[in-house]
C-alpha cells in the first residue's frame, strides 16, 4: 500500500466486533483495512465452545466462528494485515495510525482491541485456558451445572460473580489472596451462600497451581496462611481484573473512563469525530461476542454516515 | 399458567432481538416467557436472503436463521406463546402486561415489537416482500449491483437512500408521490446524481402497481400528472416511512421519542425501572438483525442485574 493514500476506515483489531463492522463497511463498498497483532477473531478464536452466539442452537467452537467471521469479511474485500498499533493522532479531516512504526493515514478510525482478562500467572493456567480455567461467568458458567468450582479473587467482581455462579453450581470454594474488598451489599449477600454451606471463603490464600488429571482440571494447589493446601474442584474462574488494550491512546485524546475503557455515544462515536469504538474495549460493554458483533454494526452505519457527510461537505 | 403468578421476564415480541435476549436469561434459569402476535422471528424471518448477520460467511436464509434462533431459544428453556400484549402497566415491584385480554405479572419486562416498514398498499406490493420489492437499502442494496431500480418515496430518508443506493445501481427512477420534502443539503447532493444521469426524479407521480414478469418484479406503473406511466427495473424500494410497534404503550408511562421509538440507556433501560427495549423498537435503533441481537444480549445482562439487585433488597 502507497503510505501517503488516505483509506476510507482503519480498524484496529480484528476480533468479532470489528470483523463484524467491515461486513458492512467492504459491502457498501467503502475502503476498509484491518489490523490485527495476534489472533485474527480476538478473544472467541481462543475460546473452546461458544453457547450463546445466536444463531447456532447447539453452540459453534470459537475457532470455527472466527473463521466464519473472517472468512465473510474477506467475502466483500476487507484488508486483514498483521501489524501492531503503537499510536492513533487526529489531524483534523483525517487520522494517523502508527503500525509497526510506519504512518498511514484514514479517514476513520475504528478502535476495536478488546480487552485482556488479567492472569494470576500460575501453572496450569494458560494450559487449560477456555477448557477447566475461565474468566467470563456469564460465557462459561452455565457448563458447571452440579460441579464443583474454585472461584479467584476477592474484588466486587470476584464476589459478583461467585453469587452469581451459585446458581448452577453444587459448591464454591473462593481462594482470596488477602481479604474480601466488595461491597456492603454483596458481603451480605455472599454471606448467605456461605450460610446455607454452597460457598467457603478462604482468605490469605495464595493459589500456586492449577492441576490436571487426564488432561482435566481436577485441583488447585494453593498456600493458605504459610501451609500448603488442594482443593477438588470440575473448574477453575479467575476475576482479578480486566486489562482494556488501549495503551496506544496514551496522547491521542481519546477520552478513557477510570479503568481505561473508551466512552462512547450510543453511536459508538467517541469525543474525536471520525473515531468510533465498539465490542470490549468500549465502556460498558458487556463483554459477550453478540453485543460486540452488534456493536461493529452499528458502528459500521455511524462511520458510513460520517464518511457520506465528509463526502458532501466537500 | 397460574395467572397469580409473578414471571421473572416477560419479552414482549419473539424477533431477534427478544429471542437473543432469550438465550441469555434461560440460560441463566431465569424464568422467561415471550408474547408473539403474528411471526416468530420478526422481520428477519420473512426476509428472503440475509447477507450480513455475522457468522453466516455466505449469506443464510431469514426464515433458516430465524428456526435457529428460536431453537436456541427454546433449547435453553425459553416459553414462546401466541398472544397480543395491548397494555403495559407498572405497578412497583412488578409490571403488569394484558395479553389477549388477560392480565400477566413480571418483575421486568422487555419491549421488542420492533417496527414495521409502511406499505404504499398497490398490488404486487405483498407478493413479493422481500424478493424484488425492499424497504432497507443497508440489507439488500448490495443484491443490485449494476441492475436498474425504482425508489418510492420523497422524504429524507427516500432521498437518503436513494443516493445510498447509487453506490450500486446502474440508474434509479425515483417516485415522488408530490413534490420532494427533505433536507437543502440532501437535496443538493441528489442533485449531483441527476446531473451525472444516475437518478431520474419523477415528481405528482402516483404508484399503482408492482408488476412480475415470470415471477420476477418488472416493472412499476404510475400515475404521473394524469397520466399512465410505466418503468422498467428490477427491484423497488419504498420509503415512505416506519410505523414502531408501540401504541400498545399508550399510558404505560414508557417515554417514546418523536417518531414513537421507545427510549433507552446504553443499558437498554427506559425510564421506567425494570422495563428495557431493544431491536427496531429502540430510539436510534439501526433495523439490523446483528444490532437487534446484539441488544438483546446486552438487554438480558440489565434484566438480570436488575433481577439480582431485587433479590438482595427482599
Amino acid at each position: 500500500m502507497d503510505n501517503s493514500e488516505i483509506r476510507d476506515v482503519i480498524m484496529i483489531g480484528a476480533g468479532p466486533s470489528a470483523l463484524a463492522a467491515a461486513v458492512y463497511t467492504t459491502r457498501e463498498d467503502i475502503d476498509t483495512v484491518l489490523y490485527e497483532k495476534s489472533t485474527i477473531g480476538g478473544l472467541a478464536a481462543i475460546t473452546d465452545m461458544v453457547d450463546n452466539y445466536p444463531g447456532f442452537p447447539d453452540g459453534i467452537q470459537g475457532l470455527t466462528l472466527a473463521g466464519y467471521l473472517e472468512k465473510q469479511a474477506e467475502r466483500f474485500g476487507a484488508h486483514i494485515d498483521f501489524g501492531d498499533v503503537s499510536a492513533l493522532r487526529d489531524a483534523g479531516d483525517h487520522k494517523i495510525v502508527t503500525v509497526d512504526g510506519a504512518e498511514v493515514k484514514a479517514k476513520t478510525v475504528l478502535i476495536a482491541t478488546g480487552s485482556d482478562y488479567k492472569k494470576i500467572g500460575v501453572p496450569g493456567e494458560a494450559e487449560n485456558y477456555g477448557r477447566g480455567v475461565h474468566y467470563c461467568a456469564t460465557c462459561d458458567g452455565a457448563f458447571y451445572r452440579e460441579k464443583k468450582l474454585v472461584v479467584i479473587g476477592g474484588g466486587n467482581s470476584a464476589v459478583q460473580e461467585t453469587i452469581f455462579l451459585t446458581r448452577f453450581t453444587s459448591h464454591i470454594d473462593l481462594l482470596v489472596r488477602s481479604t474480601i474488598k466488595a461491597s456492603d451489599i454483596l458481603e451480605k449477600e455472599l454471606q448467605k451462600f456461605v450460610d446455607e454451606g454452597k460457598v467457603t471463603v478462604h482468605l490469605n490464600t495464595q493459589t500456586t497451581e492449577i492441576v490436571t488429571t487426564d488432561r482435566q482440571v481436577s485441583s488447585v494447589s494453593a498456600i493458605k496462611e504459610g501451609q500448603p493446601v488442594s482443593f477438588d474442584t470440575d473448574g477453575v474462574f479467575v476475576f482479578v481484573g480486566l486489562k482494556p488494550n488501549t495503551e496506544f491512546l496514551a496522547g491521542s485524546g481519546v477520552e478513557l473512563d477510570d479503568i481505561g475503557l473508551v466512552k462512547t455515544t450510543t453511536k459508538m462515536e467517541t469525543n474525536l469525530p471520525g473515531v468510533f469504538a465498539s465490542g470490549d474495549v468500549r465502556s460498558g460493554s458487556t463483554d459477550q461476542i453478540a453485543s460486540a458483533v452488534g456493536e461493529g454494526a452499528t458502528a459500521a452505519l455511524a462511520i458510513r454516515e460520517y464518511l457520506d457527510r465528509l463526502h458532501m461537505i466537500a
